[in-house]
């Protein structure tokens, strides 16, 4: 998710930008103010004339840039993106869930926070909604390697070659949801304390539930 | 979602009502008010002078009982957790999570969604949030009578007897939740196109898991 493409025309919510030079500045000093002011008192609380103050520009450059509230979510969610993330790699499927893991409920648990303040804001603006179903998406696509790791150690069951009878592959997308998705129902949805032991827990039961081919589908399906 | 009880001393929000009578049926109409207009508008838009012109009733009366948005907002949750749901009973363990993801599903991908809009609301509204996670944990806990019924027809694994070494039981809210938080996290998070195989594929994957161990705890842990 870069948007540092060269552009006459700059598109709401991806300014040129020159590495190092002022418009990089001003980008990063208004994404900054966004993160805090939505922290801080979350979506509703967003205006623009908030987070210019925040970050020490003048209005008009918030409203040149990035037009409203909408287009400052989108790019924060885009900076997101562009954040240079790599998915665990401890050596186990069962090691690297329990890192995800552990990485999520922090984020939703540390207050305030800017994930639960996105979530958010995406029941209420189309546009963060649609940017951040892009970012999860990419997230999870990010993590398929850690479900590609685990069956090149022998790790989990998959069955027979590629085009064979009966062959089988592993869904990871299921298998990453299936072990991710306890930590934001416990933390985002049923705002209970967060356990300790949820994130290697939930990483467990993700295993074993994949060790048992809970998350094989034929080969031959959607081909 | 019926919500005509008893009570004596009715608290904010929760109205004294008289099954029939004028104040059970002004009720009724203010809270079918109050859902269809998060549903169409969320959360944002729920006003009680909105609320009174649909239901038919004067904004004095609204202002009276309800006080503002936030007691109706709690007072709908109360309601919703008044109803007379039943958890499913198919029989099996693998078929009754199914039946019970289904039915999460219908009500997420519905539109407008209500269970999307109160989701929505909890974010934003403190008291919203509160009656929200008395909900959740009264339906969690209506739910465990499906583990137990597995565990009592011999479908899960729980070792030993009460107080021996060794002895495990089903930790059976952990359980409900890695059958079911997938299909939330699926429609509301991640804003995918509803799977209509998720539902049995979600249950599966937890019944595996489960039988695996996978929420298998000492027996003497919290006790």
């Amino acid at each position: 998710m870069t948007d540092s493409t060269e552009s006459t025309e700059p598109a709401v919510g991806a300014p040129e930008r020159r590495p190092g030079g002022r418009t990089a500045r001003v980008r990063a000093q208004v994404l900054d103010a966004v993160r805090a002011e939505l922290a801080e008192a979350g979506h509703e609380g967003l205006t623009v004339e908030g987070v210019a103050a925040r970050a020490g520009v003048h209005r008009t450059t918030v409203y040149r840039r990035w037009r409203d509230v909408g287009g400052l979510l989108v790019d924060v969610i885009a900076a997101a993106g562009e954040m240079d993330w790599q998915p665990p790699d401890t050596g186990s499927l069962r090691g690297d869930l329990t890192a995800l893991n552990r990485e999520i409920q922090e984020s939703l648990v540390v207050r305030p926070s800017f994930a639960v303040a996105l979530m958010a804001a995406s029941f209420h603006s189309e546009q963060a909604a649609r940017a951040q179903t892009r970012l999860w998406a990419d997230r999870y696509a990010q993590c398929e390697i850690l479900v590609e790791r685990a069956v090149a150690r022998g790790e989990l069951p998959v069955r027979g070659a590629r085009g064979a009878r009966g062959a089988t592959e592993l869904d990871a997308r299921s298998l990453l949801i299936a072990a991710t998705a306890p930590v934001y129902h416990q933390v985002v949805l049923l705002r209970a304390d967060p356990d300790p032991r949820l994130p290697e827990r939930a990483a467990a039961a993700a295993v074993l539930a994949a060790a048992a081919g809970a998350f094989s589908v034929p080969r031959t399906e959607g081909a």
